[in-house]
């Protein structure tokens, strides 16, 4: 039997569970995920069954779905998009002696899964006792592509334990497999039923091809299927296609000690404007492509991508085992999300699960492409790239709600906008600020002239133009922007969010300095000299509340005189918040969801003075209840930068155990891509005090004392560092290209090929906030 | 040929529509609605077609249907209420030699139609050509009857007029009568299409019963029907029923000259609790009564009822036969909406339509009961029994929803929340102290201490619990109330909306008082003198914010320093707002639907100096754009008193025509009841500057130059007063009762026996303020 109770492994460079837990099944499958950002593959079992959630994701491919109203209003969009599990090619059927394979019956005897972060692959050790008593041993591993961003492939090989055995193995395409529906929703059943129309099956020799379209969003997509067979003894071979499946049956007797070794190519392809035949064809190419290279080359591939991205995002963590392999998991997520997503959204789950339907929102920009920035800067363009390519929907959208500019969505998969709330949604315009801001960083970080002018000044241009006319001038002359939605979802449609204010201040700036940079694109979009003034002069004139009384800013205007709510009253099992209080009691009182004002400190850090910082950091930390994953790893790095540094491990603790710990419950529909992000800011932002929004690097290392040493590194313009952080002092090393200037708590410095050493100044301990009532960052057991 | 062209003709005491005119139809079925507050029959024509929309409505009888939200949110109401087509009893068809009598065939020779204000009935007069030439003349006359509320009655008259006819007659009950379904909603659909079920139909000679349920909220009504026949041929009659039709056939060789006269009688009855037999019964036993009445005596109550009414209630305006006829029109609807609605809800449509699916709002309360209060205060004191005998479930939802005391629904037929959309229904609270408001007014005007008993003190006590708990004392003792909604609903979400914190703080004294008038009530409330020092002291405490810059108050805190919607580029066709711009972009503009402040105003006019009134009034009517029919009547008020003399005669004449001229393009769906209640408003409250909201009656009278002479009639406190204004002066007459001291112009007097003649000071002129670009005032032709 099993002996080890079930559960992950404390390991530095994979993620191991060992043993059998249906029940954490779920969750599993979604850390399992395998995903290059274009194709994504749920970490289900190869049998097809027990499973969770089956998931199998196109970036892109979606159906539309209806969205309805108990009372419509004017500009509400009507269709949404939800994510479409589309044609499931992991499934690998076992038959051993007529008895199929499923861990629910017969006797698991061993059982463990590791995900590889150097090898990028999922690896399976099954030892299986059948309900008859028949024992084989199943290994498999599987990856998607990093390289041949179309291809997976997995290698399955079953070992009979005790004799001869006659095994058949049917190695599936499957389409329209039955999901569970979140909520029993019965719209959402309507468009996620059946999802796929059949257009086109074939099969040959081992190898398959099913075609299909959506119902309603008619994308088109094919998944094909080839393999290879390694048994010693005499296969009996068989293919057939259905409208919705296509199955290899493979049936051997093979010997004890023996083993049936099966290695499945899978290719992937969908379009809005390919034809079936055209997509079939791609698909098949990939397929022999993929063939031709072969398992080992692929496998030495994927390493070989792993290994350079590694080399450039490493975050090493001594003193606690398991934050370094929680860091390491983060990343290796982070990356999936983005890598080859090329011109399509990152969503809030990549594509590890269902959830949010699928939908992209601000976290992409604020949270995930900071770190691509720093780490596969190719990648963050790409993502930015697909902001642009919907800018056409942006300017409509602001047009239909009586706007300049470009209106982003605040949720979507193909740029239209998705939610069906506006007052968190459509009203929460800082997304456009938040699009800017990560485009400035990118081009700051890059410097990449050919993402400028393709993209970065008209972002940049068209968000810039939606401040100017959102925003207004008062009597005394100062720039008001009323009645919008900050990041806080337990605050409303409130006048001067100190954080939509200061990122509208941002953009206004970008975007001007961008048009003095290149008068040639500023041009070409009809910036006048007048509007840059009205731009510079809106951002001048910012409104930025403040309190005087209290000594701190105002996350929105009188958001500080708000009753207090009342978290000593608020049982633990009340939380989150907002499915236990409606958003009427929620909006009115001082509760905040997520980091808001904190935020503003970290993004726009020059717009307050320390002591400012430090203030408003407690006031604000004190009404926090991170009911969104979007929030501990913001309060991490303030609480590092304004010397709660005990405080700060424990929200880095929350933000990196968030996935693997499942402390939001939902780890089942997909992993918080942006809180693994976070895990990242959380080291690089919080304990080295990185700051990227200027022309130099500024960092502020400071090492909470439950960690030895953190040593991280990043790309920036053209050059790889590495900085190296301990108690006492920080070391700066430029693994890779020109020396630069830094600057290290304050102090400005040269790094060329030499490493440097600076000591880390002391710090004047302060008392740390009290946290809300019941809310204490996560403690691991 | 018809020898008027079609249209409404003027009579002071009469509503005649002459000539034919299908496109009308929709309209002229609402305006001639015939209702007793219980049962309401649409002015649809007998033969059942031509016709707009079907209707016939039995107060609190509704269905149920799912409401929908693109994304949930805790306590959003999933279920929601919509009125139910009845059974239809007011279908008499008619056959002349074998033709159907369709007003769309044939010709119209004669077409007169007479909602009469005095009688209480609707008469018809038509001279029909069959496309074949026979030619006859159909005289109706239909009552509601106002005192037998379960029973109407129709006499129907056909005489042939080009010698002897075959005449057929179909005298129809018909349940689950097709009717169009507002902008094809499909759930609405759901709810509404063959809403009911049959549970039992018989008939006996020349009468009828039909028994139905509702599929879902499982309500049970009967129908049944009688009638007399008077014809001078012998007649066949037959009789027979299905499941949703019983049908009377007629069939009768009339001599030219000679009539066939059919008179029909009604009754009505449903119950959430009382089964189909005992509703049968209940029905069977009201048509009875009315067959033994008969028809003259019915005639006759109705006549004698409604002297009564107009003895109390009559409003004479010379100088203006239009208004004079309108106001009438006005009153008598008023009437028929709440006269004998005895525990139920008074709807916004009253029962003339389907509009706005049959739900109460604040309006009844606001609007409607003021004026009940001083003309029919009986059934005002039912319509706040129906708020009472739902105050646990109001007591649940201010549970469900983590507030004190009970917060009553935005919308509902039976108690329970039917808004679907939070911001502007569960955030607009003042829904409460505008009950409380009323309860009081209520309770000064008729002393009722059996209602106080019953229900007046706890409607006051547990509303002022809700304003209790809602507010809080922010540092400086102030005691604010964020994060509601006002009156406007271009704006939303807003912290101490003046007209809600007013209202709220009148509600907490009134409570206040009414715990120390009746301690026995207060003790078994549970009210402890600690809670109302609590009451007393928010009142007390209140926030009023006022902008000193601009000398004017908030209509909420910050309102006045958001941008002024730009009025001169909004086109006409833009209106109203809500259906051409998106609530992001209303809620963060200056720009008001309807009156929210200047409501205030009228409402608490002790909170206000006479400057502040007057600049006020000026402020924000160049804001608002009336999109709502609630806020005409309101700024007439306000402009009479504040000296716009000519401006408020506009603002009554919009009020006034609202439904008569179809100002809002939906009379077809029910008249605005709300808005004909304020037209007598305009009339008493505006030129008789009369305000009850304290012990003593106050006036202020003026007339504008347009009127040559306005008397108008109120009961207050056991008595009846007359009050005739003219340009010089007032006179008031005590025309029942003991005497009692009044206000005139701020100076006391006694009005006894004798009429006291006082004259109105001279109006020192100012200059009207501009209204919104675009919106002025509606004009006759």
């Amino acid at each position: 039997m099993i002996d080890c109770s079930p559960g992950f492994e404390t390991s530095p460079w994979e993620l191991r569970w060992c043993g059998l837990d249906l029940e954490a099944m779920h969750r599993t499958e979604s850390i399992f995920a395998l995903s290059n950002g274009h194709l994504g593959l749920r970490g289900t079992f190869e049998e097809g069954e027990p499973v969770g959630l089956p998931g199998t994701y196109l970036n892109g491919f979606y159906e539309k779905r209806r969205l309805p109203y108990a009372e419509a209003g004017y500009g509400y969009p009507e269709v949404g998009q939800t994510i479409v599990n589309v044609t499931d090619g992991k499934i690998i059927r076992l038959f051993v002696e007529d008895e199929p394979m499923d861990m629910r019956y017969g006797k698991c005897l061993e059982h463990e899964r590791t995900l590889d972060f150097r090898s990028g692959t999922l690896r399976r050790n099954t030892v299986w006792s059948s309900p008859t008593g028949r024992v084989v041993r199943i290994r498999s591993e599987r990856l998607v592509s990093f390289t041949d961003r179309a291809v997976a492939a997995i290698r399955y090989e079953v070992e009979p334990l005790d004799g001869d055995l006659d095994l058949v193995v049917q190695s599936d395409l499957l389409a329209n497999e039955p999901v569970p529906i979140p909520g029993g929703d019965p719209r959402l059943a309507a468009a996620l039923e059946q999802p796929l129309v059949a257009d086109f099956a074939a099969a040959h020799d081992l190898s398959a091809v099913l075609a299909h379209h959506t119902r309603r969003s008619e994308l088109r997509m094919a998944a094909g299927m080839d393999h290879e067979l390694e048994v010693s003894a005499t296969p009996r071979c068989s293919v057939r296609v259905e409208d919705d499946l296509a199955r290899v049956t493979i049936a051997a007797d093979v010997p004890g000690g023996q083993r049936l070794r099966l290695t499945k190519f899978l290719g992937y392809g969908w379009s809005s404007r390919r034809s079936t035949p055209a997509l079939r064809a791609q698909v098949e190419a990939a397929l022999a492509a993929g063939m031709e290279t072969g398992w080992d080359a692929l496998l030495r591939r994927q390493r070989d991508y792993l290994d350079q991205f590694w080399a450039t995002a490493d975050v090493e963590i001594d003193g606690d085992p398991e934050l370094q392999q929680a860091v390491r998991f983060a990343l290796f997520h982070v990356l999936q999300a983005g890598a080859r997503g090329e011109s399509r959204a990152i969503p809030a789950k990549g594509l590890t699960g269902p959830g949010y339907d699928g939908h992209a929102f601000w976290d992409t920009e604020t949270f995930v492409l900071p770190v691509l920035t720093c780490t596969v800067p190719l990648a963050a363009g790409q993502a930015l790239r697909w902001r642009h390519s919907t800018l056409d929907l942006a300017r409509r959208r602001a047009r239909e709600l009586g706007q300049s500019g470009a209106m982003f969505p605040w949720r979507s998969i193909n740029g239209e906008e998705g939610s069906g709330y506006w007052p968190t949604g459509t009203a929460a315009v800082h997304v456009n600020a938040d699009i800017a801001d990560a485009t400035a960083r990118y081009l700051a970080a890059t410097q990449d002239e050919e993402f400028e002018t393709d993209c970065g000044v008209e972002l940049l241009v068209e968000t810039a133009r939606l401040w100017a006319g959102l925003g207004h001038h008062n009597s005394s002359g100062v720039f008001r922007i009323d009645g919008v939605t900050g990041p806080d979802e337990y605050s409303a449609l409130a006048d001067n969010n100190v954080f939509t204010n200061l990122m509208a201040q941002r953009n206004l700036r970008e975007a001007a300095a961008a048009c003095a940079r290149r008068p040639d694109m500023a041009g070409k979009l009809g910036v006048e000299p007048d509007e840059i003034a009205r731009w510079r002069d809106g951002a001048d004139r910012m409104a930025v509340p403040y309190n005087d009384k209290l000594g701190v800013h105002e996350q929105s205007e009188g958001f500080t005189r708000y009753a207090r709510w009342d978290f000593a009253a608020t049982a633990p099992t009340s939380y989150p918040l907002l499915l236990n209080y409606p958003y009427f009691e929620l909006y009115r009182k001082q509760v905040i969801k997520q980091a808001d004002l904190t935020l503003a400190m970290y993004l726009c850090p020059t717009a307050f003075t320390a002591d400012q910082k430090a203030r408003n950091f407690d006031y604000y930390d004190a009404l926090t209840v991170r009911d969104s994953s979007l929030s501990a790893c913001t309060q991490a790095v303030l609480a590092a930068e304004v010397g709660h540094l005990s405080l700060a491990f424990d929200y880095f603790v929350e933000a990196a155990f968030t996935d693997l710990h499942d402390l939001h419950h939902n780890v089942a529909h997909g992993l918080h891509i942006a809180s693994l992000a976070g895990t990242w800011l959380c080291c690089v932002g919080g304990f080295g005090g990185m700051r990227d929004c200027g022309d130099t690097l500024i960092f502020a290392p400071r090492l909470p004392d439950q960690l030895d040493r953190l040593s991280f590194r990043m790309a920036w313009r053209g050059r790889r560092i590495r900085v190296e952080i301990t108690a006492e002092s920080a070391e700066y090393a430029l693994l890779e290209g020109d020396s630069l200037e830094l600057t290290h708590h304050g102090r400005d410095f040269t790094l060329a090929e030499q490493p440097v050493t600076l000591p880390i100044p002391r710090l004047s301990s302060r008392p740390a906030p009290e946290v809300p009532h019941g809310r204490r960052p996560y403690r691991r057991l």
